[in-house]
């Protein structure tokens, strides 16, 4: 009965409530996973659905758009139809590629204390990017805009659980041929964190590769050994990839930068329905792009990422941390590791409200996720509704998502001192520990502190005016952006970057592809 | 850049709405979870941690307050000091008394169908036990009563990812010396799965049996021979069982019916700051019951459980589902293997509403308890604010998170007609699956149906009332119940359980302990 009686004991260690400075601040860190990564595959199985994605590359290949990525394809070995534009693989060249890419990768920040390791035991937490609405509680939802996207570039750079940024949201009120300028500049000056570049075409892509390469003070050749930014390139799911995609493939592998392949397999739409066939097709795109890029340049740093999902069968919507996410981003998992590739997923929802099936579904999509070996963690914070919105309010209960994991890796020290048993000989049955030495010596450290979670009682909570996670999460990211300062940076680099994007402007900006 | 434009495959398959029947219906079955356990300690910490609490049982001892399971104690071979009312507990005593438990049990229900295994990879789900108050977003929190009691049995009876019962709230409204009368016969007719008793006296437990048996239609034998009801004890922490606790250990074990040994360890109030001394504290409080039961009635079927979380140092309040609680839930999974005993664990949050909060930690919590090993989840469904109330919607939500899960342990099918190479040559480069063959033959039981989860576009959920996860949890709970229909009993065990209830009531009741 004593389950149902927890709240007996508030009160006792009131009188220190205002000791503890630890509460919701999660100091930068490096983040390990010292645990050894769940399996949802046999060892077998993982064989068969490599076997059978190389079967698909070999039999049907890819269609890939770009003529130059076809040229360099057919000249390393594989059989190229013009006409139809298909590329077929033989297996030996996918893996003689693939067995070329690093197994980890360093990004740099423009901030050396903000670097990322990526592979091993190591993991990042990355912000959500690319939807094109923002919302939050008081505005509701609408169009992206520049503004929005400065604030989400703050919260990911006061959190620092969030280790590397996106471009959190489209900046639609910004012409798109000057878009990739303003959101670059708002990334290298609100924070010193890794920023990201959409592969969005070559003249874009080379505009911000100098952005970041003025923002870190180094050469072009400094620049090129070490990756500094990065991207994500979705195939065209099933078996295809188009122009924008194959030249960001080829572009990012020759100046050095890192390249996240990931196909966007949905089983039942865009890939089969069964799991086992939405990995085969998976693991065939992310192979060939993969490939393409160590052909491009061998040893250019990539990693593998896995997005298959459901599509909900009764209405053709995506689904995201359902069950079948969990499981194949496990599955994935296993599959990087097969070729000796850092992995990448992400914690998603198809909630189209901050509200408890957001919460229940990124956390079914983390658990997956981190359980699963992801070393780099996509829309690790703010995503919803599918991706088609950015949510400040999801913004924050990722974060204490993403701290709680963070503390959940730090695992139980076991020591003659932690064991407690003189604790337990001083307090003895029936006693207390609110005032043993022990507890004394600890307890401003002890415990995770939360960000968002309410403990106190019913009536404190009520009295307070009975706000739900979600109004809180509202309270709190307003709080960060009103104290936000940013990040130092060097006045003359600042001058360059807006010199350089006043420039770039007057030039006329950017075709996209 | 798919991957912000997840939604555009929206309404391809919208005409297949109405065909897919499986929609939030979960069927019942014994569920299996095929992963092998997360392991958060090394086996030489695992071995310190049973080290140390033997030497706590040695040393420190327990304080037992019933005299006869002291009498029994003493007449086994431990040292007991009468005056302090202190058992110690020899080693040799503790691990052979242990070794006498069983390592799986079958609860019998009333409805042989409603059966469960507990141990192996079998694992069961609970519902919430214990609260005081019960919430609903209409009604709000208020002291629990008989009808609050009987519609939680419906909502368990209703959703078959639930497998057991529990007290779902207290019957406030009903007096103490009928309340077990009343809500064992709540349970017995409106629900065929395995009932729970309170240990709150020899007389009132002596009744629920009685209860139990009859409702079954067995003899005494058979009943004594077949775990039908089970109970929880929580032992008095630190290092202390009181006497309805001692007793109801005793008197479990004679009937042959389930006890779950679960100390209540919070580590900074009633146990150490630290989650190894909690550990140890909750692990020497185990043993020392579980022996108890063993010597009391050797193979006695028991559980080990484990409930170690932390309080928030600044408030002294009960904190759940934070990660401290995983650590523990994955930490006592590895030490009910060590003695080869059924695991218990639970689904717990601190939040004071069904919100985002409540989902997370909600989450953590399941995460921690089911990759930990759990065969026994209590509070499955339902359990808010530390435990102090019993919430409508809450238990909705749970059932969610509960059949997600329960999709989880399918694990993934790789055969040959999975791994779909069919279905990718049917489709092509740039082609769509919805239409294929391979996704026609499947379409319907591919993926989990959700019950609350809305994966419908915004504007379709914006026209609908933009109603949260929360809200329609609301009107799910109230349309089970509405549409509500007791399950078969022959009227005659009817006839005789109510004959039973008003003798018992017209005798006066039982008397608490």
């Amino acid at each position: 009965m004593e389950e149902a009686r927890g709240r007996r004991t508030r009160g006792a260690g009131a009188r220190r409530r205002a000791a503890s400075g630890r509460s919701g601040a999660f100091p930068w860190r490096q983040l390990r996973n010292p645990y050894p990564p769940v399996e949802v595959l046999t060892t077998d199985q993982v064989e068969a659905i490599h076997e059978a994605s190389l079967e698909v590359l070999e039999d049907l290949g890819l269609r890939i758009l770009f003529d130059e990525a076809r040229e360099l394809l057919r000249a390393a070995g594989a059989e190229v139809d013009e006409d139809s534009r298909r590329v077929r693989f033989d297996r030996g060249l996918v893996m003689e590629a693939i067995g070329k890419a690093p197994s980890t990768v360093r990004l740099h920040a423009r901030n050396p204390a903000r670097d990322v390791e990526v592979g091993d035991d190591k993991l990042a937490f990355i912000t959500v990017g690319g939807p094109p609405n923002a919302s939050d509680l008081e505005r509701g939802r609408r169009a992206g805009s520049l503004a929005d996207f400065g604030d989400f570039i703050r919260l990911a750079q006061h959190f620092d659980v969030i280790h590397v940024l996106n471009q959190p949201v489209e900046a639609v009120d910004v012409e798109p041929r000057f878009r990739h300028l303003e959101t670059s500049l708002a990334m290298l000056t609100l924070s010193d964190k890794v920023p990201f570049v959409f592969a969005r075409g070559r003249q874009p892509v080379a505009d911000v590769f100098e952005m970041v390469r003025i923002a870190r003070g180094i050469d072009a050749e400094q620049m090129r050994r070490e990756p500094s930014v990065y991207t994500v390139i979705n195939t065209n799911s099933p078996l295809q990839i188009d122009v924008p995609m194959a030249r960001g493939i080829v572009d990012m592998a020759r100046a050095g930068q890192l390249m996240i392949l990931t196909p966007f397999t949905l089983a039942g739409a865009m890939a089969p329905i069964t799991l086992a066939g939405a990995l085969v097709q998976q693991n065939a795109e992310a192979l060939a792009g993969l490939a393409l890029s160590q052909i491009a340049c061998p040893g250019a740093p990539v990693a593998y990422g896995g997005f298959t999902s459901n599509v909900d069968m009764k209405s053709g919507a995506p689904a995201f941390g359902t069950p079948e996410y969990t499981k194949a981003a496990l599955a994935s998992g296993q599959l990087a590791r097969r070729y000796g590739l850092p992995y990448r997923s992400s914690n998603v929802t198809a909630s189209n409200a901050p509200d408890a099936q957001a919460a229940y579904e990124s956390e079914m999509a983390l658990w997956g996720a981190l359980l699963g070996g992801t070393h780099l963690l996509m829309h690790g914070a703010g995503w919803l509704e599918g991706g088609l919105t950015a949510s400040f309010e999801k913004f924050v209960l990722d974060v204490e998502m993403l701290q709680m994991m963070a503390a959940f890796f730090e695992g139980i020290e076991v020591t003659p001192e932690t064991l407690a048993l003189d604790a337990l000989r001083e307090v003895g049955p029936g006693g207390h520990f609110f005032g043993a030495a022990h507890t004394m010596a600890r307890y401003e450290t002890a415990f995770y502190g939360p960000l968002v979670s309410d403990w106190r009682n019913f009536e404190a909570w009520q009295e307070a005016g009975s706000l739900d996670a979600t109004r809180r999460a509202n309270r709190i990211y307003r709080q960060v952006l009103a104290d936000f300062e940013p990040p130092p940076l060097d006045p003359a680099i600042r001058e360059e970057l807006e010199a350089f994007v006043a420039r770039r402007k007057a030039e006329g900006g950017a075709a996209l592809d």
